[in-house]
């Protein structure tokens, strides 16, 4: 399978490929954390909202909590949605992503270290095209980061406890036309026979392995060869989150 | 009142001074309209949605509809606000703001002209900084007539009809400190004793005019000085409009 | 735009002339304030609950609260609207006049003369003929001032002190053919170019100015005569408001 | 238990009597049958809506349908209650005896003779001292009633049918320290062993019976007096009915 | 009446012969106290949840609390019925029966000697066929009754204090096809003229009478019939229940 | 790591076995198909509702429909949780399993072999012990087959059509104390450092897998060796399926 150099995706990268990736940070003047990330056309604004405190299921336990909520615009996508504020409830896909994301960002968050404080990550989609929870969590953790950077310069956290366990990224990958591919955009997504995403940390174990067959059950070597594919994409996305944290922000 | 030239706004504006606009068109890849617009720090995205036929309620009437819908990012104010759809209800201020986007917009729309189509203003605030309201009607009136061009561009509108009567912006103005401002950013709303929001059509007339006395009951005379300050701002943006829309598009 | 004196309204009213209005005080056995105002055939019965204390936010502030709810039963209209309990949401409309209804009020309350007290007015509209919203604040307003002179009779608040200070009534204005008119039944209401609602204190100040361009945008000077038409309203209805007052209730 | 003259009741009623009823028809201008009815101080506004059509689930058969909503003011109780639209759902006890009035009245509907129309009746009560939903119950039969006749005037109803087949009326009745009452007010329902609410046709049958024990289970004897009293109070009150329906309203 | 020897029922029973009736404890390893309880084919999981501590209205009162829950699985009966967690909001008659079956329970509790503990019923019709909520009591109480052991055993309950101050179970009762018939299951529930639920304590008096004329209203000697039906079945309930319980757990 | 055969398991299986489980079909009277199926102490009730028809969105396609609903009853759970019904919205966690069960079946569905026909899976979970949404899926299959035995039965579905295109079985592995162990109970699943979810067809190819890592991230040997275990437990399950589906049904 490995052996299909000719494929031509249709906005001409190979199959091991990801779009252009850009993360912006400090995007937004009141975030603690914010990034407007970008896979190819997927846009998500991400921010990262400290507050000191936690949940009062959690006061006295010495532990801080990390969640997040996605969504989409109405027009993110190609026809317009019925937001889920009208019509007074979120739906299941919502949800589930939202959860997604949370339970990737705790799974690099040492909550003795944060202390008894709560950051918010809020992904909104502002343009869509495939891969949305990915761009998410890759861009989140940036925020993430940049929160917990302005909480330590705040002693908002106590000196030389460290709250980051590691880093973490996400890429969807997929099979179309009996092809695995990296980063899938939205018309390869409605092509794929199976679709996955994948959740890493930055030294290349798993957080999250979520593959579902679209069209056809699929084999074990199938799922072999997704997994090296996301694998080798979340690495590239941790080297990207790197840099991105690298640069000195003048905020 | 107006002798008041020695005043020194938080930005250095005087009273009758706007912030700097900026309208970008074509922000998003997917709406038929779409406009990221700016006054000052408060950032705006406007998208509309061209769709043919129109609510069970106009059917057969050969009347078009527009409407609009008005959402804040949870995170795009200082302090994170709670999610209305988390919520599972709208809150009384978004209701009310996105009917007066609505209103403004009907206001310069012929519905026989528009034919039975519907266009959704999505107007998602987000960064706030004060003006909210007034850099949304001013922006969605852009991405309303792109969306109308392009309507026209695939003969979706009739030839020769003009669904547009005329233009629509709108501005806010307050007394602070006893001195009629225009344009309040959120400090300066804050302070203000009356807040009024003002609409206008480029021809210099009202559509909507609401003002508040939030702190004390304002006089005849503080209204028209209010109502100056606001037409002369609403005439700018007008202008400001006119340019953006005299703009080739490339897309 | 005065000299309009061959206007024939359809209930024979001039121009400039309010519709019978009473205020019928201690309507209710229950509540501390309760009025039954009408303004022709509109009729709403507003009620002011007085309790002690405050809402947690504004805990230890040693300040009080005034808000306001409005409603319309299901057949004070023509033809019969679903309940919002039913639907499960309140609508856009509801949302706008209750808030209108609570500034209102607010406007003439002295917060620390109340003391950590809050007093509710629900304004609950029981057969509408237009201007609901202000024959609302016009009955409510004398409403309050039961529930204020009640808890000042039980030295619920300190000796003293006046929490109220100005009273404030309400008139909706419009043009309709051309001609500015005062309090506007629902049959000129439905035909009106322009439509206001103006909120004056006794003492001829504005507390809010909500001007809509319903068909065609309005010119200053229109404005300039509505707002004279309602400042002479609302002056005749302090007056109503003063002599209910001064009536000695037996209750 | 029925030789218990000297018993005094809280107002000074003989245990077997009714508070005063009053029945007023035409209260409200919009509805085909309004009548605002009083069981001393329990006031409850009764509106029948008549529509032609039926909800879909009952279109072609060539019946009519027939149901009810109740719902309290805020502050028709002694302290303000939460209003259900704010809240976002009706309660369980509004829920109950909605569906109790609605079985009631359709208890004596001949629904072929209705024919595919429908009569809302919305039962608000404006002031509630005990015995609301059996004053709302006895109020909207005459409304009803108003709202076919009506029908019948403008011909919605084909002429020679009767949809109604009889009257209805209903009364509380309980057991206070040991002594069957008939028409509790609150304050004797507070203090009430067993509280029951009974409905009746106006020839005396049965069409509901409510018994609860609220503090001891009741025995065979006192459900026996009960229904005794239950009866008696049921035929006065379908004796008022049937007066206040033979005036002729001017309307 | 009484003289209908020869009505055949459809599933062979004498009018006044109850369902085979199963009442199986200790159904559930995690619940204080469960019963899957049987009338014929409707089958009702019973669950009842023992808490310590009491609701804030309830706190420092030394009493206890006991409330009821009743919810249908969706293909409990011949058609699918929506979930009403789907659907966001409890329907009336779900919101009628879980009142009653709380009443019901009620009416056989000490709060005094419960103590400040909760105790709260689910009842879950598994699969339906009339009588559900008749079915759901008698059942409900047994796993009360379990549960009340079960804080007895660990000392949750002082020593000597009975809960408990009888028993409670109920059956329904109807006229079909002029005949007072005991325990309808569902075609003939369908089928009534007149339906009537009526809970009994042990010692035979009443807790609650519910009857309602389905089709026609009903004389007083229907009502008495029904009435003697009814005492007689939840006698023989009660004596079910007593064996029941007299078994001895070995969970 | 699989070199561990010394673990022992809290009840003492090996780490590469089930938990006792039974398939009993036909437990509902009503539904086309009903399974109570068991993995242990974990039963979920599920069944399979067929109607003729689908929903709007496909009519005309010529495909049926098949989706999955997924809840607990509140006692269920060691601790009472709410009810989602009572909440009024639906809980991540219960939309994200009903989607993955859904999408389960869906994966051995052939649309047009199924004709415009809809089944809907109810899996209702009377008892947990960790492992629900894999009994669920493993249940639901066998009422799906007997829902459309039913139906081909019945000549709902065209002769020699076949909507089953496989077998679909699920189960949890995880890695708990460093020993990959399949089918956790309740117990182990909180101690795991990872959880999976697999859903194999009968032919042994992957519908879904979900892995987590709960505490620690995990790496790619893990994950083979989860695998593995999964893949060998739904073997097992499938064959448990067959020789359930293989009994004659005398219903």
């Amino acid at each position: 399978m490995a052996a299909t150099p000719s494929v031509s995706r249709i906005d001409g990268r190979t199959p091991g490929q990801l779009r252009p990736v850009t993360i912006e940070r400090a995007w937004s003047k009141h975030a603690e954390g914010s990034v407007l990330v970008s896979f190819g056309d997927t846009k998500v604004l991400c921010t990262a909202s400290f507050t000191e405190g936690v949940p009062r299921w959690r006061k006295g336990s010495g532990e801080g909590w990390v969640t997040a909520e996605y969504a989409m615009l109405p027009r993110a996508t190609n026809t317009r949605g019925d937001r889920e504020s009208v019509r007074g409830k979120i739906g299941g896909r919502t949800h589930e992503i939202s959860r997604l994301i949370g339970r990737s960002l705790r799974a690099v968050i040492d909550y003795k270290a944060l202390g008894e404080n709560t950051i918010v990550l809020d992904c909104d989609v502002l343009q869509a095209d495939g891969g949305t929870r990915t761009a998410a969590i890759t861009g989140a953790y940036v925020a993430l980061a940049d929160a917990v950077a302005w909480a330590q310069g705040r002693k908002l956290i106590k000196a030389g406890r460290k709250p980051l366990t590691g880093t973490v990224s996400a890429v969807s990958v997929g099979i179309v036309g009996g092809v695995p591919l990296l980063d899938l955009c939205y018309e390869e997504d409605v092509k794929a026979d199976t679709d996955m995403n994948v959740v890493c940390t930055g030294d290349g174990r798993f957080v999250e392995v979520q593959g579902t067959a679209e069209a056809e059950p699929f084999a074990r070597e199938e799922l072999n060869a997704l997994l090296d594919l996301a694998v080798s994409g979340c690495g590239e996305l941790a080297e990207l989150q790197r840099k991105a944290l690298d640069t000195v922000l003048e905020k």
